[in-house]
C-alpha cells in the first residue's frame, strides 16, 4: 500500500468537531475558530534520516528542509505562516553540536517569514534521527486556496524548475510562502498544491479527486539545470524530462488559472518576481488521466509520482 | 546533557512574534491570534518505539497514549482541546494492520472530548516506529494556568494515585481535561503542571523557575496499588513511596491553591468527581529546594525525576 493510500485509510473515519472547515486530504486543515475574516490553518510533516536525509548531511540543512516542508504547505493554500512547534527523536550518540545545528536552520529560515518557534519536545531514539514539525498560519477565506476547484480548460502554472532536486535542491529550496500570498492577492488561483512528490504525481492529486484530467506541453515544463545536468553525469538517472514529471521535492507551486488571464499574470509576475520563472505548462481537461503533447504527439502520462512509502 | 537542558539550550533564541503570549517552557505554547475572550494553545508531542513503548504494545494503546499526551498537556493549562494533526513513521515490515489499529486508539479517545483530527503525514522509517502528534486548544485568559504564579504557603495539590505507570498506567490513563475545566472554573490554581516526568521532577519545574521550594507530606502522597504490588513483586522495584515521587508518565494534575480555599475544594471535588482522588500533598516555601516531612522529620528529597532522555 502507497502512502496516499494508507492516508486516506486512516483518516477516513477522522473525527471532525464544529471548527472543521476543511480536513484530511489537503495541503493544510482549514480551521474556524471564531476569528473574524480569517481562518486558522493547521499542518503537521517529518523528515526521517535514512528517508529525507542522510546522517552526513548538515544539520542546518535539515533543520531548512523540516521546516521548510511545512512552510511549502502553508504556501499552497494562501496561508501566511504564524508560529510553528519542533518535535526530535535524537539517538544517544549523535552530539549535541548536531541538534545545535538543526535548532539554527529552524531558526534562520523561521526568521525569515516571521514565524515564532514557540514550542519542542525532545526524546531519545534507539533508531535514527526524526524530525517533525507542525505550524499553524493564518488566510482570509476568500483567499484559501484548495487542490479542487480547477476547470476544464484552465491553464496550468507552475513556479521554479522542476526535476534533480536531489542534487542539492531538496535541502535549500525557498518556500513560495511570499509568491502564493501574492498570486492569492492578484491573481487567485482556482486550484493550487506545492510539488512534494513530483509534477505528474501531484497534479494527479489536483485534478484526480474531481474526476478530471490535464494535458501537458513537454516543451513547456521548466526542466532544471541540476536534472539535467544528473541526467548526463550520472549514471541510471533520468532524462531530464522525465525527472522534471516525477522527481519529488521540488517545492513549487503548481496552480490553475482562467486562460484569459494568462498574459496579465505573466507581464505582472515578472515585475513582482523577476529571478524566479513562471510558467504555463498545459491546461485542465474534462477528460480524466494526464496527456503529454511532444512534438505534436499526444501521449498518456504513464510516469508516477515519487512516493515515499514504497 | 539531559532533556530539559537540550530543550532549554534550543529553545533559548527561539524566534517569536506579535502572536506569542507564552513560548517555549510551559505544558503549551499560548498564542494571541485575535480571538475575542480566548486564547490559541498549541503543543507537540511524540511517542517512540523502545522509549515510550515496545514493537508487542497494542496498536490502539499506543495512539491512545501519543494523543493522551497532548491531552494531558492542555488539561495542565487549563485548554479545551479543539483539534490534533498526526505525523507517523513506520518501518516497511510493519503490518498495515498496525497502524489502523494506531489509528483507532487516537480516534476512540479523540472521540470521546470532542477532538477533531484534522491531518495525517505517513513516511517509512528506516528504524523504529515514530508518533508525534501536534494539538490546537482553546483558554480563556483568565483561565489559563501556568507553571509559574505559586506563592510561598499554598497548598500542594494532586489528582488520582501516583508510581507504577509502566504497570499498565502509562499506557491507559485518562487525560484529566474535564478536572481541569472544572478547576480553573471554580478553584483557579495559582499554577499547574501534569505529572509526567514524575512528582519530584515535575514540582521543581513548578517551583523552580521562580526560585520557590516545596515541602512534601510522605504520608499524605497518594502512592497507587501498582507502585505497591511492583515494590512487593518486581525484583529491584523502588519502595512504593519512592515510586510515586520519582516515577514517570503518571499523567495527573499537580497545582498549587491558597490555603484557606482547601476544605471547600475538597467538598467540592468530592461531589463533582467522586472516583478520582484528590489529596492535599504539601506546601510551596519561600525556602528553595524540595524536603519530604516523613514520621516527624523533614529530610532533603534527593530523588530525581525520570529522564526520557537518559
Amino acid at each position: 500500500m502507497n502512502e496516499f493510500a494508507l492516508i486516506q485509510q486512516l483518516t477516513r473515519s477522522a473525527p471532525a468537531n464544529s471548527t472543521v472547515v476543511l480536513g484530511p486530504g489537503d495541503d493544510c486543515a482549514v480551521l474556524d475558530l471564531g476569528l473574524p475574516d480569517r481562518w486558522v490553518l493547521f499542518k503537521t510533516d517529518a523528515v526521517v534520516e535514512g528517508v529525507h536525509f542522510l546522517r552526513a548531511t548538515p544539520p542546518p540543512a535539515v533543520g531548512h528542509k523540516a521546516l521548510g516542508r511545512c512552510l511549502s504547505d502553508m504556501a499552497a493554500m494562501g496561508g501566511a505562516p504564524s508560529s510553528a512547534v519542533i518535535t526530535v527523536a535524537l539517538p544517544p550518540d549523535l552530539p549535541e553540536s548536531w541538534a545545535l545545528g538543526l535548532y539554527e536552520g529552524i531558526r534562520r529560515l523561521a526568521e525569515r517569514f516571521g514565524l515564532a518557534i514557540v514550542g519542542g519536545e525532545t526524546s531519545s531514539s534507539p533508531g535514527g534521527i526524526f524530525v517533525s514539525v507542525a505550524m499553524l498560519g493564518t488566510v482570509a477565506p476568500g483567499r484559501c486556496a484548495r487542490r479542487t476547484g480547477s476547470q476544464p480548460g484552465d491553464s496550468l502554472w507552475v513556479t521554479g524548475e522542476l526535476g534533480g532536486s536531489i542534487e542539492g535542491h531538496h535541502l535549500d529550496f525557498e518556500p513560495r510562502v511570499g509568491e502564493a500570498l501574492w498570486l492569492t492577492e492578484h491573481f487567485m488561483p482556482r486550484a493550487m498544491i506545492d510539488l512534494s512528490d513530483g509534477l505528474a504525481g501531484d497534479l494527479r492529486h489536483l485534478v484526480g479527486a474531481e474526476g478530471r484530467g490535464a494535458e501537458l506541453l513537454a516543451e513547456a515544463i521548466p526542466v532544471s539545470r541540476a536534472a539535467r545536468r544528473r541526467a548526463r553525469d550520472t549514471a541510471g538517472a533520468p532524462a531530464p524530462l522525465a525527472a522534471a514529471l516525477a522527481d519529488g521535492e521540488d517545492f513549487e507551486l503548481l496552480f490553475a488559472q482562467p486562460p484569459r488571464r494568462a498574459v496579465a499574470l505573466i507581464d505582472a509576475w515578472k515585475k513582482r518576481f523577476p529571478t524566479t520563472r513562471l510558467s504555463c505548462i498545459g491546461r485542465i481537461t474534462a477528460e480524466p488521466g494526464l496527456r503529454l503533447r511532444r512534438r505534436g504527439k499526444i501521449e498518456p502520462l504513464v510516469l508516477h509520482g515519487y512516493e515515499h512509502f514504497a
